[in-house]
């Protein structure tokens, strides 16, 4: 019999297929071939890419020049622009407003085939305060409500350069997405005077079932009740609600874990097609005792058909604790 | 500029590209071959399948036998079990229950090729019939909360086998998204005291710009805040909360209009994967003023990426009045 499992903080629930578990081989997943075609992420293509807002480097540099080793730029095809105004407006029954907002890629290597497993820890290190640099600079634009950190790695999971890119997007809303979540953390800490992600924790630091990977600071581990087979979250084990107040000590345990828990993925899915989303709070309330900023890795290995769209919830054909246990014991 | 609109129901705010707008050629859409190999919903193939649930036939048959047109079977590969007891429980702080629910699949037509553009209608008034039925026969099972009714065509769009067919899964409980759609329909009706989809019919009926075709029943149009390129909606233009209450009338005019829509995707998308899903009310509530059935086409030819999944919002590329003009004027 598969069994129904609760989301604790969406309330969604999601059918696990615990009677034929799937194993890793038998999905039938995306091979990543990287076309060798020019690219305009690569080191000397700098004039092909929207001038530069930032730029991580060891050596004097002239901006939009070489000697990056990390480098931010406008997306040259954004869903958002930076400039104008909200004007919100009826159109008859309907509302719309203008398309603001930020909508920026952050190259996140030189090479264009080292993704994070293959990459030096002081290089992931770079890749996270970039994260952090970017959001704490979008905060200053008061049109601002969300500020969203992802990446989609592989034709599947979206991505339309295969050079290793994540991108961030400030938007002039909380998206429904974010406020679901936000309020589903706030029911359960109105109910039980604790954090929904920190009782996660605290049953995972005993059980250890769903556990990839930890070490002081960090836990990688599948949900309970994950959507998506090999679903992983990468969680800071103390409170903390803002991602941008990370630190020198969590940036580094969050590199390791990150690079531990991407490569472990890659080793048991072949290179999968993934995305993972930052989640943190929203501007306008970043310190709060219900919610716990962390990472979620969706390896997209699956389709999302009728049933999935019809529903919102999901079926995930290998239970999160086996997954997890291919992964924790899987020699990287 | 990009246009923000915010869908009246779900409150799902959706960024539309109205600068520089695809068309239909510029999508990468999957193409549909049709495999030859032996297939378990052909006719002769009877036994291949689990027993039949009820079958439609012009001639005296028996059970499991040559004869049929339309014929529905217990899925192979359910993704939930009919027999048994939910068994509700609590594992640490999660929550689960039995995977109890039924899953059926509704054999379309016995030519393994003949999609909906290509049917007599009589042979698609069948098709709605058997939906109806199969939600009238499942609802005397007092473990049922919610009836879903889809259809997945194309590999991208989640379809294993390329025979037409349906889907028809029963649950145990009412998914997340129906009720968001039901809270979003009632918050509307509470502050208007009008029926949001009467609300959207009613404005198009007068503006036009959205409509593909219709006729004296049934309206098929694209939604102002429409989320995927091409995303269709079939409405009756009275109001019906409930699916399953369609009548001799409307099932023929649901007929005519939905085999024209499906024959324009086909020609403008070049036969397109997509899914199709029958939103209704939940079986606990199934007349009331607030909700209105209709079915949602959704054409798969964009890819949900890390945006989406971070945010619950969508970019759609196709300015759904500029998509609706094309399909109304395509020639068939």
């Amino acid at each position: 019999m598969p069994e129904l499992r609760k989301d604790p903080i969406t309330g969604r629930w999601i059918i696990i297929n615990t009677d034929t578990p799937k194993g890793p081989d038998q999905y039938e997943i995306e091979t990543q071939a990287k076309k060798t075609t020019t690219c305009a992420f690569c080191p000397g293509s700098e004039k092909m890419t929207p001038p530069e807002i930032t730029a991580y480097s060891k050596v004097n540099r002239e901006k939009n020049g070489a000697g990056w080793t990390l480098r931010v730029v406008s997306n040259k095809f954004p869903a958002l622009q930076v400039e104008g105004d909200l004007d919100k407006s009826g159109i008859g029954m309907f509302d719309m407003m203008n398309g603001v907002g930020a909508h920026e890629v952050i190259i996140e290597s030189t090479d264009h085939n080292k993704e994070i497993p293959d990459r030096k820890d002081e290089e992931i290190n770079d890749l996270i305060w970039a994260y952090r640099d970017r959001s704490l600079d979008l905060r200053k634009d008061k049109r601002f409500k969300y500020i969203l950190i992802f990446k989609n790695y592989g034709f599947t999971a979206g991505a339309s350069l295969d050079h290793p890119h994540s991108q961030l997007i400030a938007l002039p809303f909380v998206p429904k997405r974010v406020v679901g979540e936000m309020e589903g953390a706030q029911a359960y800490y109105e109910y039980k005077e604790r954090c929904v992600y920190c009782d996660m924790i605290s049953q995972e630091s005993s059980e250890k079932q769903l556990t990839i990977c930890e070490n002081k600071n960090f836990l990688s581990f599948m949900p309970y009740a994950a959507r998506f087979p090999y679903e992983t979250w990468v969680i800071p084990k103390e409170h903390y609600s803002d991602f941008a107040q990370i630190n020198v000590e969590l940036v580094n345990d969050l590199t390791s874990v990150l690079k531990e828990t991407m490569t472990r993925l890659k080793s048991v899915l072949k290179d999968p097609p993934y995305n993972y989303i930052i989640h943190t709070s929203p501007l306008d309330n970043l310190t709060r005792d219900d919610y716990h900023w962390h990472i979620e890795i969706m390896p997209r290995i699956t389709k999302v058909a009728g049933f999935e769209w019809g529903t919102g919830f999901y079926i995930n054909p290998t239970p999160p604790e086996l997954a997890a246990k291919t992964l924790r014991e899987t020699k990287i």
